[in-house]
């Protein structure tokens, strides 16, 4: 919360590092009345909202200064990540052209981008007041897509980033760890979603995506997939499969981990040999990713090495990218561990970097006893990747009773 | 949370009537990821997020429609504000540009604004984005701002919107009612908002905006104004003021209100005549603002009838506006009650409307006592306007021990 803010510091730190790596000289953040509308640079840069129209700036030159709003200044001063801090009270024009006259920059990168969210926070009116404001200047022509800056700034988490997915990775998994205990046969999908989020409640955690479906529960084959949430009629049965999509989120940082469990039948001491072999598959498939989760391939790399083996092993075809960024929010920054399909767009065709964290997926769908699915989160290291999540290495029981 | 949403499927209606109103045939709001990037009018017509690139669409004929991932297609058809949900796979734009292409509408409105925040959700990119989809098609050409329709739907509250801002104020109120029985002098501003957050988690209330300055605090003449962290070192004392700025927010719905005290000496019973005359100052400026607080005037007609009784009466110019629209953020909507300064654009020419909600406010700031500040919210009613929160009539006391 307040004062001053390390991980927002050491960002505008990268920030000046990466725009000398991409030779572009300026990076304007532009932005009003941010708790309304997202920015999410402004998340990294800051982490906090300010009202009024607002500029943050990263020169080339380690020069980093914010134009906002008197009623702002205090605020962003005590966070401590720009070192000037120039507030306004009636004209916002006035210090901001000042600022670039003074430095002349030759290009200007601005939040907006096709292709990745993250970087196309700049919304098409501000978009279009800036060109107003740089109207009879020559910095209006100088203006580009901060894409290749805040890709990397994003993906490349610090060692202050990284230790708090650790302590959102912990927060989550001491839930999911007390399922076998509490989970049984014969309670809803929304009961069960009610329990994880009392046991949040009791810790006073923070969900990592809408509490509406955090956690996503489905149970046995009758489920429906994707971002649903529980039903108040599908229960747990014997025989069938529990799998809990859940994440907390720890010092604005996220973990998004899947589970999956077997119910027992009263008769059963450990799942039947073939949800154990049906698990081993997805294992197969998920451990095929990992080898090759590296710096250098891309998100359509790790992709292709993964869901061939989904069908090939006999199993439906698999709708959706076998992973996604990790960071500031469940889905983050810009490379999609997806298939070359339009809607993944340019996502699946970036390379890995060491620093950037995965949420690794895969899952598989049996007509008879329900969905496999794993999620677990992984940082990119120099030559592979290591989990930040315990990795599940077999499928857990829920006992009868 | 999950499930049927009744003001979302309330604002969609009225979305169909007001693009009859303002004469436009369709209006879409194109959006991604919106956990991360922030749509306010998704929140109004869905209140909740997509994961896949979506596209929810109102025609002036009445039919609502969305086309939105497949993994999405379960939860926005339990909230049941659009009739049609088109799920995809692989490929949007088969499915969207057979919609336009059926309903061949004149007009299609998106959500881009250069005054209004509320209605300036389309990033830049995605603006991007749907000018090449629509490429090769007639529909590129009638692409225009929905300001006209977004800025009534979001300031026109109806009985449901009202009603969840009136529990945020209820809840809001109860606190602040405490304050007297826990509040002493020498507490430092951070001990009192450290007691408002206790209060607030006990109950387990959820606030209107960042927790860092929610609420704001303010004690004495030496707390610098505006969204500042509370103060470690500045202390309530005896003889000064107390200002909070405070606000819960309950079922998507904001309240924000300021309320001022006074910290009594150990002699006085009840505050000294110079405070309560300036107290009383304060609320004559007010009381002429709820004088022109009404459907036709203008924002900048309400600071026009407040803002020259400040320095009229002696006290230094404010440098804020005197009001804002409240709603599902605390700085909502399309309207500002404030002075013509380029940086309130055109937000303060737009004439009010029944069904506005506002939080009014104005501060005076006394170089011996400190700040006294009033913000409260406010309904226009088809002559008027109405009390929202119970109005601070006199200037509250907080006792010695």
């Amino acid at each position: 919360m307040a004062g001053s803010n390390r991980i927002a510091q050491e960002k505008v730190k990268q920030a000046v590092d990466i725009l000398r790596e991409k030779d572009l000289d300026c990076w304007i953040t532009f932005t009003r009345e941010s708790d309304l509308t997202g920015e999410p640079c402004l998340d990294l840069i800051l982490d906090s909202n300010v009202t009024w129209l607002s500029a943050f700036i990263v020169f080339r030159t380690g020069r980093t200064a914010a134009v906002v709003g008197q009623g702002d200044v205090q605020a962003v001063e005590s966070i401590g990540s720009f070192d000037e801090v120039i507030g306004y009270t009636q004209d916002f024009n006035a210090p901001f052209l000042n600022l670039l006259h003074e430095m002349d920059p030759e290009s200007i990168a601005v939040n907006f981008s096709k292709d990745h969210e993250a970087a196309d926070g700049l919304s098409h009116g501000m978009f279009l007041m800036l060109e107003d404001i740089l109207r009879d200047t020559p910095f209006r022509e100088r203006i580009c897509s901060s894409e290749p800056l805040v890709l990397p700034l994003r993906g490349r988490k610090t060692d202050a980033e990284t230790a708090a997915i650790r302590r959102a990775v912990a927060a989550t998994e001491a839930i999911l760890d007390e399922v076998p205990g509490h989970i049984r046969p014969g309670m809803t999908e929304m009961q069960i979603y009610h329990w994880v989020q009392e046991q949040m409640a009791a810790k006073g955690a923070e969900p990592a995506w809408d509490n509406a479906y955090n956690p996503g529960v489905y149970c046995g084959p009758d489920s429906p997939l994707g971002h649903c949430f529980p039903s108040e009629t599908v229960t747990l049965k014997p025989g069938q499969t529990l799998v809990l999509d859940f994440g907390l989120q720890v010092d604005g940082y996220c973990a998004d981990i899947q589970r999956t469990w077997y119910a027992l039948k009263t008769e059963e001491a450990e799942p039947p040999v073939p949800v154990k072999q049906t698990f081993r598959d997805m294992l197969d498939i998920l451990e095929a990713g990992e080898r090759v989760l590296m710096p250098g391939n891309t998100g359509c790399d790790v992709d292709g090495a993964m869901r061939p083996l989904i069908t090939a092993k006999g199993y439906p075809e698999w709708g959706f990218a076998m992973g996604h960024e990790l960071g500031r929010s469940a889905h983050d920054g810009a490379v999609c561990l997806g298939p070359a399909w339009p809607r993944y767009g340019e996502s699946v065709h970036i390379p890995l970097e060491e620093g950037n964290v995965f949420a690794v997926e895969c899952g598989i769908r049996h007509k008879e006893y329900g969905y496999f699915h794993f999620e677990q989160d992984v940082r990119i290291t120099p030559s592979g990747m290591e989990y930040l999540s315990a990795k599940q290495k077999q499928i857990y029981s829920i006992p009868t009773s």
